[in-house]
């Protein structure tokens, strides 16, 4: 084996058996409003707290999935989950639901790229038949964590994403029909010194240029093989960014680039950058992208979710923003 | 496979080629003070803030560990860390130094479990060959992010648990020599109903019962094979709960049971119930139990870090707290 080569051919090609979403009003407006699963008319989703509201709306999409499924929850080897909420409050509170097994994950935004990919790696090990893959984000749990209480209606700079409110699952499986996980990397933390919150697309982009570079070099595929290669969520500056240090590497995926937080919302929604959160890569593709690929109108696809490692405390201690990014190739079934 | 089996053995028998612990000065004092490799003489480690010290202290454990096992940090395939911090916020900045691909976790005080377990299926896989486990926790850290601010000097109950300051790294490898990692089981989230947050042993017992059970029931061991089973960290009266809980279930433990977290301080130095957090059960693990292994002084060992999954608002949200176990396995070398 290569020295510290991370990306991972699977063997087993686990399958994607089913997913499903569960959205906000905002979401529901949005340019992918017609493929979510369940649109909520109110973010609080019967509960007292938007930190509950999202716990219950990860459950929620862990049922939807199970369902659709076609198979019980007693059938679950294990849920790996994470969402932004410290301590990721919403999964822990929605794997106590489950009984399951349980890996809590936190990679931020990343999460339902790193839950795919610990989930997708122990089905290949023989030991694990099927698992649970789970992330959340809500507009309002994060903004109140990580920015400004939302009473006070902050004004938000041009280069700011809006957090998702949305709750994906899908549910991995050793054999049975359905989208494949062909081969995955692993994200590294990189830092290039971007200090300012409200710019986290800058901050990502570096990592993802990193992964994207590794993927290409170590699985001996190309991007012209691909169909959609697509991060999750640099947002529109920061897929711009991406393009560029691509370029410096001598890799050109302009072509077929989309970036998940860029396409959930309209324009006129005022977003300014696009989408981001825990949800937001993780609904895009359960709802949208994996649908195409089920209908083969993408046979082949790179999902490079993104996440800015900050806490709300790191960048008041004079840090800078860290980021990671993990790569997922997608096959749709044959 | 059964269905919904939490318990797996790996075939490869992945090795701890090393472990280095890093602790405060209180934890220095203590009961297992001479066993640590490094014990500062100021919790702060020369940071302007406790969370960047403890980050600080997880590096200085991953590098210790690397030089004690003799392999350089580019041989390092994966590292899976996490810590108590809001968004892993000490491991998040410990991996950026080291370069590696990256998977971070969340478990609470189980997160040093959780990477074990992580890493040693996936080396199990042959797709890994060397990982670095580390985790970290800080007593002042997590005082102030979970309780009150330090200077407010709070009495505590005599329920409550002193989060121990300390990290601690493990370098896991497919091949070479030491202490091997058998079997382990992945802990699901319980939740009996305990609101007490300063009684977090009660919370927890219920889940080290569960996982304890499982691991007994699914792998063919019995207890009287193990010359140690040793949870992390119920304190002292959750031992005593968990002791009750397994011997309805008709286990029992008690002739080679112990806590790491009530064997980490002496009476004196008032903790009460002992000590607790992610980095407890790794530095009582790494410093004195894996040495114990070595030495052959312990044959057989049962290790299961405890979590307790609450947030600092989920009480306030009128939440009760969720636990969770893992266990892992241990033998000593031939």
């Amino acid at each position: 084996m290569n020295k510290r080569k991370r990306t991972f051919e699977l063997k087993t090609k686990p399958k994607i058996l089913s997913g499903y979403t569960v959205v906000g009003p905002k979401e529901g407006d949005g340019a992918l409003g017609e493929y979510f699963d369940k649109v909520l008319t109110d973010d609080l989703f019967g509960e007292k707290t938007y930190e509950l509201a999202e716990s219950k709306m990860q459950q929620e999409a862990v049922k939807g999935a199970l369902k659709r499924s076609g198979i019980s929850k007693e059938e679950i080897d294990l849920t790996v989950s994470g969402d932004l909420l410290n301590q990721i409050y919403a999964s822990c509170f929605a794997a106590r639901e489950l009984e399951t097994a349980f890996l809590g994950l936190y990679g931020a935004c990343s999460t339902f790229g790193e839950s795919l990919i610990v989930a997708s790696l122990l089905i290949n090990t023989g030991m694990i038949e099927k698992c649970c893959c789970s992330t959340s984000s809500h507009f309002s749990s994060a903004e109140r964590q990580y920015r400004y209480p939302l009473e006070l209606g902050n004004q938000r700079p041009p280069t700011s994403q809006w957090t998702v409110t949305g709750a994906g699952a899908s549910i991995l499986s050793a054999d049975g029909d359905g989208v494949s996980i062909d081969k995955v990397t692993i994200g590294r933390v990189i830092d290039f010194g971007i200090d300012d919150v409200n710019n986290m697309g800058a901050a990502m982009a570096p990592a993802a240029a990193d992964t994207i570079s590794a993927f290409f070099g170590e699985s001996g595929e190309k991007p012209e093989d691909f169909d959609m290669i697509v991060t999750g969520d640099l947002g529109r500056y920061g897929g711009e960014l991406l393009l560029k240090l691509l370029y410096e590497k001598n890799i050109n995926i302009s072509k077929v680039y989309h970036d998940c937080g860029a396409m959930i919302y309209k324009p006129e929604q005022q977003t300014y950058q696009g989408g981001s959160g825990a949800g937001c890569c993780n609904v895009v593709f359960n709802a949208f992208i994996a649908n195409k690929m089920l209908k083969k109108e993408l046979k082949k696809v790179l999902l490079v979710p993104t996440g800015a490692l900050l806490s709300k405390d790191s960048p008041l201690q004079g840090q800078t923003i860290p980021g990671i990014a993990h790569a997922i190739s997608f096959r749709a079934p044959e």
